[in-house]
């Protein structure tokens, strides 16, 4: 192991210090379509019989099947469209008019369609050799009953599953809350798209690309602010943004004379649990924890910044909404590689079938590859070379 | 074929037809943090150099390589921030001080690492047998070219692509627009979830199963109304609904007498492209338009709303957008199925691996199946027997 990495931990020893210092998940009562796509945190037991009522399926006639020899005319005595109802209960050898989704009368039990009734007058006659006892009525509670459950703790919310509770009355549903996510973006040099820059300074692009990652997972950041290479300003910020899950920095927390942010987060209470891991882009990571805010402290450079979101900030994320978002495959990777031991690589990738090829422009303050990249591909710390046909971990991060 | 389907066109014709009468896709240009998730319609170029300067790429001290002999002390003048800049040329023989991301001034070519240099007072000397000229020093111009493409037309924009979009500065790009779609759900046993119900109601599931599943794609409907059961009401509510790129109906498209949507559509001018197409659920679909407006009248049952909406809806929103939202697979059946030939059938299924299973429940008044669904299974018209282990086609519907 290179001694010039010794004051840095593994990417699997963060990974570990994260998860050990995350808080459990939080239950949030949610309007029903703010809740699709997130996890059901409490059984759904429906507080009514569905169908509500005997409910006629077909456009036709009502009647008793007992009192209809097969051959009999039917006395029609009222109609009954959907949404309205009748008091009276109906006399063997009467009918009513029905209509899909309308209440079968008491005295009822089977519909007959439109379709295979003569109508004379008042009167029908069927003609319908398989009519059966109970024919086109769906039964009250045949699909759920009062009391029974209808969607397990623990399943996705799906957009069948939004109408499925819509269905049987409830508006709100308790589901796995979201993080409370807050960023702060350091550095002098910044200046937001849209506007002219001048000598010396850069566009800001960091909050860009979290807002959009945080976007893709159903999450808007509760404030985003910018702040300059000062350290009284810094400090000021973190402490108006700490009330947060998730406080995200980016900049400012390498060893450089105006790299304030770790002084000042260390000056704010926040407590360190690592800086620095052994990992190529985001050597400088930072973590740490204030109350139950867990605080993360990214590199400026925006690949390092998007690397680390997907890398340690998802997994944290998933951990709030008991939601995986990105899939991790075994693919066999398309050209040797090499790189030196030490650091674990995370390597814009782009997937073909079972391929991933790794690609060109891996530096950490380019972006031009990751912006077409649909997965991270993890080379581990100490191997140095990679054959073309290998298997590698490839981690997509296209939603 | 059963004479009983005569009527009515097969799945394949039906798709077709849509397709047929799709207009084309619009551009419009959009705040680049709602871009993202959207295919780019146009290509990007880069309107600067980035860099936009050359920028030290360490905290250390920029220098001329060739006013440096490799042992000569260098005098220190001054000191450039990040964000700041200065307008001295540098002299062979001297140094400034300088941090990552600053400008390095004229004269200096080469950034030595701060960690490689002894400071005695004003001088500094160089312990670095590496060092080379232009070293630490990213050009200007050396990630994109102004002028060069950045992205080409056609590519989905992802959350790394907002990030190099922003660091060029630019604010909006010109992307393919989502439709804008209306919403008229109908029937007078209607209510919304969270009131209570009396006798012969129901609630109202499918504005929220349709705004959820288009949520999922990211597109919130313009407007979203309910009308009873009567024909002049009706006629209103679509007038005033036609001005959008999709007019979704749900009820009424049957042939009851109270099933007023496709009469009520006839006299607004919307002309009918087809009505009844030969599968299940979803049999009395309704496809028209009326200038450039399409017009979907799906069944009131809301397996068969939530199925059309993924067969006949989605593809159509797919070619405003030019986005492919849900993957198709051929997997195999973990089960034998028979049905009756005539109708293709739609079957809510739930993949595992290379398998599919397909769910009990699948009436298209049942939701609870297609709650907990990842695909539809589509069946094919004439045929009557598949066979475990036989493969089929696997509709993804989970994003």
């Amino acid at each position: 192991m290179s001694l010039y990495y010794i004051d840095m931990i593994s990417v699997i020893e963060a990974k570990k210090l994260i998860e050990e210092n995350c808080e459990p998940s939080r239950i949030i009562l949610t309007p029903l379509l703010e809740a699709c796509g997130s996890i059901l945190a409490e059984s759904i037991f429906s507080p009514i019989d569905t169908p509500p009522f005997d409910q006629s399926a077909m456009d036709g006639f009502a009647f008793s099947f007992d009192g209809w020899n097969g051959k009999n005319e039917l006395f029609v005595t009222e109609e009954i469209q959907a949404g309205s109802f009748s008091n009276n209960t109906l006399k063997p050898g009467h009918a009513v008019r029905i209509f899909t989704g309308a209440p079968v009368p008491k005295g009822a039990d089977s519909v007959v369609m439109q379709e295979k009734v003569v109508i004379n007058g008042q009167y029908i006659s069927i003609d319908d050799q398989m009519l059966s006892k109970g024919a086109n009525v769906r039964l009250s509670g045949s699909q759920t009953k009062k009391g029974a459950i209808v969607l397990e703790a623990g399943v996705l919310i799906t957009p069948a599953a939004v109408s499925l509770i819509a269905g049987i009355g409830i508006a709100d549903v308790n589901v796995f809350a979201k993080p409370k996510i807050n960023i702060i973006v350091t550095g002098n040099e910044l200046v937001k798209p849209g506007h002219p820059i001048s000598e010396g300074q850069i566009y800001e692009s960091n909050s860009y690309g979290l807002m959009a990652a945080l976007s893709q997972l159903g999450i808007i950041p509760d404030s985003v602010v910018m702040v300059g290479d000062e350290e009284d300003e810094t400090i000021d910020k973190i402490m108006s943004q700490l009330k947060c899950d998730i406080l995200i920095l980016t900049g400012g927390v390498s060893m450089g004379n105006y790299d304030f942010v770790t002084s000042a987060l260390d000056k704010c209470g926040v407590t360190k649990v690592f800086h620095k891991v052994k990992q190529k882009p985001g050597k400088p990571l930072f973590f740490g924890k204030k109350g139950s805010t867990l605080v993360f402290g990214l590199p400026g450079n925006p690949a390092a910044v998007m690397t680390c979101f997907y890398e340690y900030i998802v997994p944290v994320i998933s951990r709030f909404t008991r939601k995986k978002y990105y899939k991790s495959l075994q693919l066999t990777l398309a050209q040797s590689y090499g790189k030196k031991p030490g650091l674990t690589h995370f390597l814009k990738g782009k997937t073909n079938e079972s391929y991933v090829t790794i690609l060109p422009g891996q530096e950490s303050y380019l972006m031009n590859s990751f912006a077409v990249a649909d997965c991270v591909v993890e080379l581990e710390e100490e191997k140095e070379h990679f054959n073309a046909g290998e298997s590698v971990v490839a981690k997509m991060i296209v939603r």
